[in-house]
């Protein structure tokens, strides 16, 4: 046959490929000391800095076709890398190589009145697919932290960051290659065809699992198409509830620091809610230090202003009736990602911390706070706003699955009883 | 408009019905004292004790329906209800009750150096959905599990079964009512459609999760097309691994219990693997085994029998190059759900419970003991052979999720620094 494949059927050959490859690595990957993968880790921040040039010239690159593209300001900050931002990252390494190591631990044993010993541990989940947005930077965080679980990763960045990416990725394979450890450990997938995309997220028995982090657009797509498990990332609509029993000092800092610390993140809140015993007074001060801060303040908002995830200065507001109002909005608007209370109300504290369906409830703190390094995790490979495996801040754990061994007598051999 | 909306568009609308009502009766679940959720399990067994005569006529009327289509002797046994069988079935329910309630399970916890106080807490997942094919006995299983760990369920069950499911589901719901609790808690899908499983399995944001319980054929076409969360459970390849240093009369037993207790469930064993070291003499002896309990032993099998799960006296053998050999067959053919090894060398034990790759692993011991009873979970939902959120047996912890909930300090509030 002379006739050529046509490019689909090579590039999901490639994703494929670069699949099986993977899954050989995580094999050697499962067994590796937490000693190999912590060497293996700074040997990979040496080398990101020595490669300093290249990485840089390939972001220069990425950047110069992204400001032909016209692509905006904000977006160009976000591919850009830089001498200090690559330190940054190789010091990230350095971090994920100073965390426990989440594979080996035993989460439950017994030993059943039969005398068969059972012990679940964790173990890595295999192969892991990431696709991701923008910054660079998720390159090496991605590679740093499923490393470290013992997984082999598949990297599906953004087109417009591809040379960086390449540059990144050719880096942490040589210092792969130089701790003695599999270079397809880690693997770039071609970024120019969305289609490659598609072929990962159905490489069903070839991915364990893949992880969309980006947009309400991306995750949509990915978990839509998936025949491989997926979680769901990072996706925001964030409440701040302030009830008829707060103290409005507290609230004014707490909705100020929600809503401008970081205006572009998924822990920002997008929605303030009042409850309408206290609208006359709380409504106008607190509407005023959001306009004072610079918020576009949304006071008789849309129904599809009451469901944006923002993330700039906007600020959808609505009165509702006491807790069990705000639990309701909430429960009907949200994302699932942080909702936040202000109240010195016990009962009220309660009855929202009970009734709001979300990976995190803030009883008087910032819903910024939702993050892997604040929650004391070290680092994180994204924020789940689903409700199976992992809901939350994912760090090390989250990147594992378990297995059951199972020792009965090596004398007598267990049976089952009929 | 008097046009009618086709039949299709109605099914979904009910089936979204379903889930939204599901939703409902989950949030007033999810705050249930244990006491409360016990106390309606005890009142669903008495109920489904109390409607014997109506659910036993309308199982006599599946069976009369599925004889006349021919239905095989074998799957009318797995449909029969009978006054001991119902006996069964609520000694399950009152079983259910007996075991440790999840929710509100303290998974972590800290007090960080800002003074936050966290706390990560078993939740329900929300809405379950159960696919499942043939017995009736698990539409009552499904409801105990899923009440008892605060969760709403929908359940798609057979065609074949639908007036005995509609029977229980009745006596069910009667129990809900009678106890005070929202009867929407379970509800039994359309079966006579195979649409109704397609909206469920699409029903993203409605439903939380769907467990498929069937063959592999139900699981993949699940899988494949559901944008909801899903757990796949129960297909099992398994492998009994005869190795160089085992203990013959070991071996024998363990591989007889392993494939002839009972051949057609998930953890029974479809292939012997021998050691090539050993092999003029294992094999003679084993096969003949096999063959005296009446089992089809293929010597020489087609790559399809190597991958088949045979649920009937139907063996495949192959021989292997020691551990190593028998690692990587399994991880080639196998599916993840439990593999044995018989060894007295603890070195290969080792190197086979580590290099395996499933979700339990037997030394020792029969393939038969994977199971939520066995494993001592009381119960168990079904076997998850996927590895997010939950593998292996899954008993009341896997029915649920978590959530953090974070305390700030309600005289300052809590916010995050710049």
């Amino acid at each position: 046959m002379s006739v050529q494949a046509p490019a689909t059927t090579d590039l999901r050959q490639q994703v494929h490929d670069a699949a099986a490859a993977a899954r050989t690595a995580s094999r050697s990957l499962a067994a590796l000391s937490t000693e190999t993968k912590n060497r293996a880790l700074h040997l990979a921040a040496d080398t990101v800095l020595e490669h300093t040039h290249d990485i840089l010239a390939a972001n220069a690159e990425d950047l110069q076709a992204a400001r032909t593209a016209g692509t905006p300001e904000a977006m160009l900050d976000r591919l850009a890398l830089n001498p200090q931002r690559l330190d940054g990252i190789a010091a990230g390494l350095r971090q994920v190589a100073g965390l426990p190591d989440p594979i080996g631990e035993v989460l439950r044993g017994s030993t059943l009145p039969n005398g068969l010993q059972l012990r679940q541990q964790r173990v890595p989940l295999g192969v892991v697919g990431i696709v991701y947005e923008g910054r660079p930077n998720v390159t090496v965080d991605a590679f740093g932290l499923t490393l470290k679980s013992g997984n082999a990763v598949l990297l599906r960045g953004s087109s417009s960051a591809a040379r960086s990416n390449a540059a990144l990725v050719t880096a942490l394979r040589e210092a792969l290659y130089e701790a003695g450890l599999p270079m397809d450990a880690v693997q770039l997938l071609p970024s120019a065809d969305r289609a490659s995309v598609t072929h990962l997220i159905q490489a069903r028995g070839l991915v364990d699992v893949v992880i969309p982090r980006g947009g309400a657009g991306l995750i949509d797509a990915v978990v839509r198409d998936a025949t491989v498990p997926t979680i769901e990332t990072g996706v925001g609509n964030c409440h701040v509830y302030v009830d008829g029993a707060a103290d409005l000092d507290v609230a004014e800092r707490i909705l100020l620091n929600s809503k401008t610390r970081r205006p572009s993140v998924c822990n920002s809140a997008e929605s303030l809610l009042v409850d309408r015993t206290v609208a006359d007074t709380a409504l106008p001060r607190l509407v005023n230090a959001l306009q004072d801060a610079g918020v576009t303040v949304h006071l008789d908002p849309t129904e599809e202003q009451l469901r944006a995830e923002f993330l700039s200065l906007d600020m959808a507001v609505a009165v509702v009736d006491g807790v069990d109002g705000a639990v309701a909005h909430i429960n009907e608007y949200g994302t699932g990602h942080t909702e936040a209370i202000v109240t010195t109300d016990l009962a009220a504290a309660q009855r929202f911390t009970e009734g709001v369906d979300a990976a995190a409830v803030m009883v008087n703190a910032s819903t910024a706070f939702t993050d892997g390094e604040q929650f004391g995790f070290g680092a994180e490979i994204g924020i789940s706003t689903q409700k199976l495996h992992a809901r939350g801040p994912m760090g090390l754990p989250e990147l594992t699955s378990t297995k059951w061994i199972v020792w009965g007598s090596p004398l007598e051999g267990h049976v089952r009883p009929a």
